[in-house]
């Protein structure tokens, strides 16, 4: 398991890095050269082609369409805000929606009911969505709620809607969110989810938001494939 | 080179699901138990162990002390700002550094020109830096900048010092900065000057930074590594 300290240039890695360079010129759903065709070329035998080619697959540079590797697109941009990723999506006129994992009614541990405000054993809802933007599925959202905060939620909100919208109609004014945006790898679970490969890079949101008074209101995780979704953000001096 | 769609749940994945469970209740620096015994626990071989341990390895939750393995520590968290990440590390306590990798002459090619507001084969000046915080290698940041805007820069820069700071020095006035926020795996060049992995998760962030006239006056192109780093916000609504 030793993770070498000075990693060796290994040859998928110069052949994936003059790949890059090539991708430059194409654009999306160009067809890519046939592994045998690649080895060929760079001089190198399949399996290091193939290793390379992975690399770009995670990376979100090409894609798998049937049979054929062909040139991805660009990833897609979602501003960081708070607001529903899929009624941004929208705006910029993607097809987006979402569908559900499961509701589960669980209890508040130490570490959760302290973030939710609650006394441990408070129960806590919790919804688990898929969200998919033309018809891929981009990310995996888990909202845990103080469930006294929601009731009838599981039974009258649709689960194909915005969450934060029902928030709004419950009247729960938003104060704030606190947001941890880490990398990760996907589990098993998560993998399968998402029709993901386990070594694809993904993000890892965690969110804790506030009503107007402070109290909090969620506490969500939502993984997003990193090989499909970038973040953007403007900012302005303080 | 085919990702399956539907991952199958493998044996390592499920002891990785495990380990993760009994890093809950364990604290910075605890030993982690070895390959032998953990095998022997779980009953499987030694490399479904090794895959495991190397998954979070890759994730941050377990790092190599020399021929130990332990707990990791917590994730450096870096808030989303304009601003220096070193002087900002600083400010929370932590020793943290930059060292040079290298100055570079470039020109402009078309979409470098676009990007900062250049003719084609105009002089861009390339500055590129490691970054470390209490002595480990975090990001690696390449930054361009439109020459005529830094005469004499190469010269009188102190390359451990910060460059946003500098910036103030020669009058330049930040209007905004437009992130762009990814993950990626490293390339060879990267993940050595990085010690790190080839098949770490990382945050690529791409920054065009304006000033106070709406003028480019950078592109930055930072690598930080995602076992490592996580990045804080907090958000009000609109």
């Amino acid at each position: 398991m030793a993770l070498s300290e000075q990693p060796r240039v290994l040859k998928h890695q110069v052949v994936r890095s003059r790949l890059e360079e090539s991708l430059e010129d194409l654009v999306e759903g160009d067809p890519f050269p046939a592994e045998r065709e690649l080895a060929e070329t760079f001089s190198v035998s399949r399996e290091t082609i193939r290793q390379a080619l992975r690399e770009l697959l995670l990376d979100g540079r090409i894609e798998r369409r049937g049979r054929m590797t062909v040139v991805a697109g660009p990833k897609i941009l979602q501003p960081l805000s708070i607001g529903s990723y899929t009624e941004a999506a929208r705006e910029r006129g993607m097809e987006a929606s979402r569908f559900l994992v499961g509701w589960s009614h669980l209890t508040a541990d130490a570490r959760l009911a302290d973030r939710l405000g609650l006394a441990v054993n408070d129960p806590v809802l919790q919804l688990e969505r898929v969200f998919t933007t033309a018809g891929v599925r981009v990310g995996l959202e888990r909202t845990r709620l103080p469930a006294h905060r929601y009731p009838g939620l599981e039974a009258d909100f649709d689960v194909c809607s915005s969450l934060y919208a029902e928030f709004g109609r419950r009247g729960i004014i938003f104060g704030r969110t606190e947001d941890t945006i880490e990398t990760t790898l996907p589990d098993a679970r998560e993998a399968a989810l998402l029709h993901v490969d386990a070594r694809t890079p993904m993000f890892l949101l965690r969110r804790l938001s506030y009503d107007d008074e402070g109290v909090p209101i969620e506490y969500r995780r939502s993984l997003y494939r990193g090989d499909r979704m970038a973040f953007t953000q403007t900012m302005y001096p303080d």
